[in-house]
């Protein structure tokens, strides 16, 4: 073990492969459905809304699938990303574990979102297509995408979720920046967000609402395709070039993960962290614990129903096999931590019903302490989602003071708060409550699943 | 040449010791007088702003300066940083010249600054100071502080200019959250912020009076010290870690610059990049123009008068030479593009006054047309600051596409805008004018010189 505090990779390590955990699994995940059938989707029932590069990667059965050259051009601005030994934190909670951190705030959007906006920007302008729609509710993925957009030269369409679009203006004005137009959602620009509107003038939105609009307008325009940030298959795929790379700093620390914890909101930074483990930890070659973390307030795999349902609140997805809160949930708008869609990636969903990963969920307070404290101690200020994370790996490090275990513990520090900062004042100000979803609400909430 | 995006340095080839250029100058810089004798300032004035650790650096004939251990401890956080070729840039502008740039927003906070507030920090606690003051104009310099004061267990207190801290409430939010109070200046809190407030109730205030609030706070309470962020010997020789990397990562890249370019306020980004090659072209080894860039809005090099000023408005600092707009100077509220500070740092007054160096002041609606390009390109949405030394640089690039030139340009990217977004708004929506400082304005300003 050497005594470094950051375990940087060359240009030249730079994964040229992602990484499909599917063909290594015990049995596959299930299928999508159409919701009308009830039978598996074809890559025609897709076509509309996705190009075909990536419906291929959705269904593809190869365990690596090449990174084109024109999108590893672009990661390098920012990748490989650093793996942190996070000496001072370790110092100020007193513990004998390491904690190793990999950081994807250092991407142009403080996010590990580029990681799969970059290459559906590029397969889309691949094939001609001329505009991208998405959702965004914190805002890191609307950004990436925005940015994405720019270097190939597509337009961008963003529907924000109201809460957040009126709370964090600044994510708004980066996403202009990078030339892509903005609407709050639900917006009077689509049917389905009307339908909220006429229903709930005030609506402060959801990802599932935001999730309608932007497939509306892209499935009525043949020049227009639509873009999700997290949930799918390829973009889990697309992030494990997170995982790759840490798994080769952790060989130059000469170090071994005992735990592996991570953030879920939709599952892309949690997967694309943990499935290469996975894959070594399924070849026998490691034996970490991979600990899955989401907010209190909106606890799909720990409280949700292990069902199939909606990917988005007006029905227009395929049915998705998932742990879900039902497609019909807003989250809390009081809620701080991001991490809010009602449902969790099918894959990852799959991989926990497997007891191949632990889950837990943590309130907003302890988050955000975890949060501060790490700010003060190693300076960077976590974007509200990976406070989740540093929240569970605080706990592991105050167990293993106890027992005196010296555990790595390695987390994904999925982005930076710079465009968050409100939040952390709320809490500072002591006006943050913990909101853990109340049991009526959920009730309620599965009582639409279809 | 090789075909990289990135120059990245190991921990092992972080710098050791700072460079001070004044040895190497063909005359030393004239030194700070005293207001009332005007006789030269010794170590004994500046005792009750300044740890000795630093007065000695202030005044220090060596070449080189060690960092101690506990400083390069903290600078592993972020540095080296990385030096960047943008490739991108230089193909959307179409130009034959390489364009490289150094960028310090990878840094806690997102800009150079911590590189002098850590040593800073460092050195008042190793001599038992309990509380830091400083002032802090867009914020930079203000979280940079804040940071620091954290990681070595001090207690920071920051006025920051009114006008800033309106607009840009994030900022503050991060201070806080680093567990600094900040202040509005001008403020009720100090006689000197009082009297402003008596005539100008509503001033929008300046560097130069939140400057007067921290120096006297700090020389009232013997516990407590003063940080200037910029402008001093010490802090310009701290921010060379800047250049002595960049000299490292030109080595790697095979390259040397044929035109240097950064942006001016108080002058410590500049110097900090530009020094340590100054020191190599005075030495006959590479002759790279130099060249500094201000805003049209507060151009202290091109149209201030090279003159002993004081530092502050209330007049509790030395007199200092250096290029001026006038201590009572107040920046229109609506330049957006930072580098508010009325005066130049004497050691870059003294440079340029011998032909080291150029100068020229750019307009804003300029610099942020240079920002959202470069945005749109590298992926990274300059700091306002920043933005004039990119204006620059592609003036400059289209130069060598008009000549045919294949120059290569550095420029130090010292910050990113994350926190500083409102400003891009405002362009992107033509609410911005350029805004040269008027002809009446500094003679009027330059009329209150001692």
């Amino acid at each position: 073990m050497t005594s470094r505090t950051k375990y940087l990779l060359d240009e030249s390590d730079l994964p040229t492969t992602w990484y499909n955990v599917i063909p290594d699994l015990p049995e596959p995940p299930p299928p999508p459905l159409h919701p009308g059938t009830r039978e598996p989707v074809g890559p025609d029932d897709l076509a509309p809304l996705f190009p075909q590069a990536l419906i291929a990667q959705e269904v593809t059965q190869d365990r690596f699938v090449d990174i084109p050259g024109e999108v590893l051009d672009v990661y390098r601005l920012w990748r490989p990303s650093p793996l942190y030994r996070a000496r001072r934190l370790e110092r100020a909670l007193g513990t004998p574990a390491r904690i190793y951190y990999k950081y994807e705030g250092v991407s142009p959007v403080g996010s590990h979102k580029p990681n799969t906006a970059v290459p559906q920007a590029f397969y889309n302008a691949a094939e001609g297509i001329r505009r991208l729609t998405t959702e965004t509710g914190a805002g890191q993925w609307g950004s990436a995408l925005a940015f994405a957009s720019a270097t190939f030269g597509l337009e961008c369409e963003v529907w924000q979720v109201r809460a957040s679009y009126d709370q964090k203006p600044y994510r708004k004005i980066m996403m202009e920046t990078f030339g892509a137009t903005v609407h709050p959602s639900p917006s009077k620009e689509t049917a389905a967000g009307r339908a909220v509107l006429e229903k709930a003038p005030d609506s402060t939105g959801s990802l599932g609402i935001a999730i309608s609009e932007a497939v509306e307008q892209a499935a009525a325009d043949p020049d227009t395709r639509y873009a999700l940030g997290s949930v799918l298959n390829h973009v889990l795929l697309h992030q494990t070039v997170i995982g790759e790379e840490a798994l080769l700093q952790f060989a130059q620390a000469g170090d071994t993960p005992d735990v592996i914890v991570g953030c879920t909101g939709g599952g892309s930074n949690f997967g694309g962290l943990a499935f290469p483990f996975l894959r070594e930890k399924l070849a026998g070659r490691i034996a970490p614990v991979i600990r899955a973390v989401e907010p209190a307030a909106c606890p799909s795999l720990t409280r949700g129903r292990y069902a199939y349902d909606f990917g988005d609140t007006a029905g227009l997805t395929p049915l998705l096999k998932m742990h879900t809160l039902g497609h019909d949930f807003i989250p809390d708008p009081i809620h701080a931590g991001g991490l809010r869609y009602h449902g969790m990636a099918p894959l990852l969903s799959h991989i926990y019903e497997l007891g191949l990963i632990e889950a837990l969920a943590v309130g907003q307070q302890e988050c955000f302490a975890a949060g501060v404290r790490f700010a003060r101690t190693e300076g960077i200020i976590p974007a509200p989602e990976p406070t989740h994370a540093l929240a569970a790996c605080v706990q592991e490090a105050l167990r293993c003071k106890e027992t005196g275990e010296e555990k790595a513990i390695l987390t994904a520090l999925c982005g930076h708060a710079h465009l968050d900062l409100p939040a952390y004042a709320a809490f500072l100000a002591g006006r943050m409550t913990d909101n853990e979803l109340p049991e009526s609400v959920l009730a309620e909430s599965l009582a639409g699943l279809p």
